[in-house]
């Protein structure tokens, strides 16, 4: 059996009895039942997730995948492809957004080569799982071949297997790819049968013209691709990225392991949902980080069945969101682990 | 001059130039133009607040101001009001939901005895402001003497020059008193001539035959009292508390000294609108941390001009909501005072 149905065989949903549990010690804290709204979801759900009313959070990890795109060569991107390794350094050097505020949510950030077009030769600090010197151009043919999808998404299993034997408590996605909303755009186009058009937003900031032109590029790839919406890793091989399959797999691999992942916004939702239409239960380990500006998250996160965390109108990628994220569902667990009983504290329950 | 016109007098609009400077400075750092949404809001606000584009988040402290109500006798809670002063002592062994997420964010929890009814004695960590046992029953008549709400404003402002003094960074608003969304509701309609059945909820979780007492009650309370909409402080004096004239004087005090003030949810903002409706600048030094699921909390974010950071469902007060934004914040100014811009990381800034 490969890595990927190995591990797919292995995600399990989350105990009902647990979620009942860790609820029910909720509702025994000092405070008004269910008063704490979503931070108790995210206590409850966390619980359920690590198996253990007494789940730790301390290690966060933030995965921030980079990969080149092929179809920028269609003027789908406002900034030129030679940003992605750029920023690879920049993040690599910790002066990038994602660097900022994971310093500020005590999480650390690992950088993924998964495709750069650049020779990144032995940099300290960079994971190399370069699977091509970036995809193809998806508007003339397939992104890559179902080969390297198979291998980029394996990647990411391993990540995450290497984050159970490291005791990582907490994972969150990033990526970093210019013109990767496109297949952001295109990936929930051909697993929705949306239109480009419904789907399809300015990336990090293009013009009316170019969101045209761009509508047009992702319809063309699809009609030229024809991806079958009932194998996610054909969707991924034709019209995807390999920054997205490395956070397919990463998705996949925490599920298996118990271990809660934080999807940050619009292109780390795209690899959620190829994990989650890889395997239903996936969604049971996934928190959606927020909100993102693009017009196609909300689909994805219908579709997930999640519910995001912040709406801070962010649009930036890296992790950012997830990061931010991780905070608030720290903060809930804490709730659950710290906050004292009504008996503990002598506080009366009601007027009853 | 009283200390609270003195205060109010001291209180200058923010520079726009300083709003300015600091989007430009966020701007050039590497990320799309805007994209990161409301942090860079967060940043600009509060560089322009504290009056540098350096601007320190280190200290943080939360004030939890605590008092009774006389109304509580009308049974408008599902709580019984000895519940106000155990939650004070929880709060001082640190067990309370507060003291689990300010010790997340790095804050200081500050609990003041504004009105309890209960004598503390020398009880250590308690800051000592009681004003009265609780307030008299608004549903009788006002809720305390104009000498007394102007007496629980100035303590709050002495907070507040106090945090001058030491330094604070960022302060924010919590509370605890049994009855007081009833408080709450009654300052909102009278301000707003809103009918009490459009602001009125729940609370900490009352039926719907005491939800339609508890609306009755701020109408008689209304028509009995008659509060004066164009004299904050008499809306105060009549169906006020006196943890909420505390937060009013906390958040006028705050301006004055340009000190970022990071609001909570139903009855903080009932504070805050009291203090924004004694000076309109105010609000510029004014976070609202979080949408509460008590229905009049919109109707006084319109009026303040305010959009809440955080949509987590909350009802628990104490500043819960607010140290939760709080960390939001500091991050925002993070991207400002620690992101690399474009020519220090070597990013190339567009396709131009």
């Amino acid at each position: 059996m490969s890595l990927i149905q190995d591990t797919l065989a292995g995600i399990r949903p989350v105990d009902p009895a647990l979620l009942k549990q860790a609820q029910a010690r909720l509702d025994n804290k000092t405070k008004p039942i269910g008063s704490l709204g979503r931070l108790e979801e995210f206590a409850r759900r966390f619980a359920a997730m690590a198996g253990t009313l007494e789940p730790e959070t301390g290690k966060k990890v933030i995965f921030t995948f980079a990969a080149d795109h092929g179809v920028v060569e269609e003027g789908v991107s406002a900034f030129p492809k030679e940003v992605t390794a750029q920023m690879v350094f920049n993040f690599l050097r910790g002066g990038a957004g994602i660097n900022v505020l994971a310093r500020h949510a005590g999480a650390d950030v690992r950088v993924v080569d998964m495709g750069v077009d650049y020779d990144f030769g032995a940099v300290p600090g960079l994971i190399h799982r370069k699977v091509a010197r970036s995809t193809a151009n998806f508007a003339r043919g397939p992104a890559m071949t179902r080969d390297q999808a198979v291998t980029a998404v394996e990647a990411g299993i391993e990540l995450a297997n290497g984050c159970r034997e490291e005791g990582v408590a907490m994972v969150g996605t990033g990526e970093m790819g210019i013109g990767n909303t496109t297949a952001a755009s295109a990936i929930i186009a051909a697993i929705s049968g949306l239109p480009a058009s419904k789907v399809t937003h300015r990336g990090t900031g293009i013009s009316d013209e170019a969101l045209a032109d761009k509508i047009r590029v992702i319809q063309q790839a699809l009609e030229l691709n024809r991806p079958d919406p009932h194998d996610p890793l054909d969707v991924l091989t034709k019209v995807g990225g390999l920054e997205i399959a490395g956070i397919a797999g990463l998705v996949i691999g925490c599920a298996a392991n118990r271990i809660p992942v934080v999807v940050d916004g619009f292109i780390s939702t795209a690899g959620a949902l190829i994990a989650s239409e890889l395997h239903h239960h996936v969604r049971d380990y996934i928190f959606a980080a927020h909100e993102s500006v693009e017009i196609g998250h909300r689909f994805m996160l219908q579709r997930l069945g999640a519910v995001p965390i912040l709406d801070l109108k962010l649009r930036l990628g890296e992790g950012t969101g997830a990061v931010l994220a991780m905070g608030l569902i720290e903060a809930g667990v804490k709730i659950l682990k710290e906050m004292a009983t009504f008996s503990e504290a002598g506080v009366a329950e009601s007027l009853g």
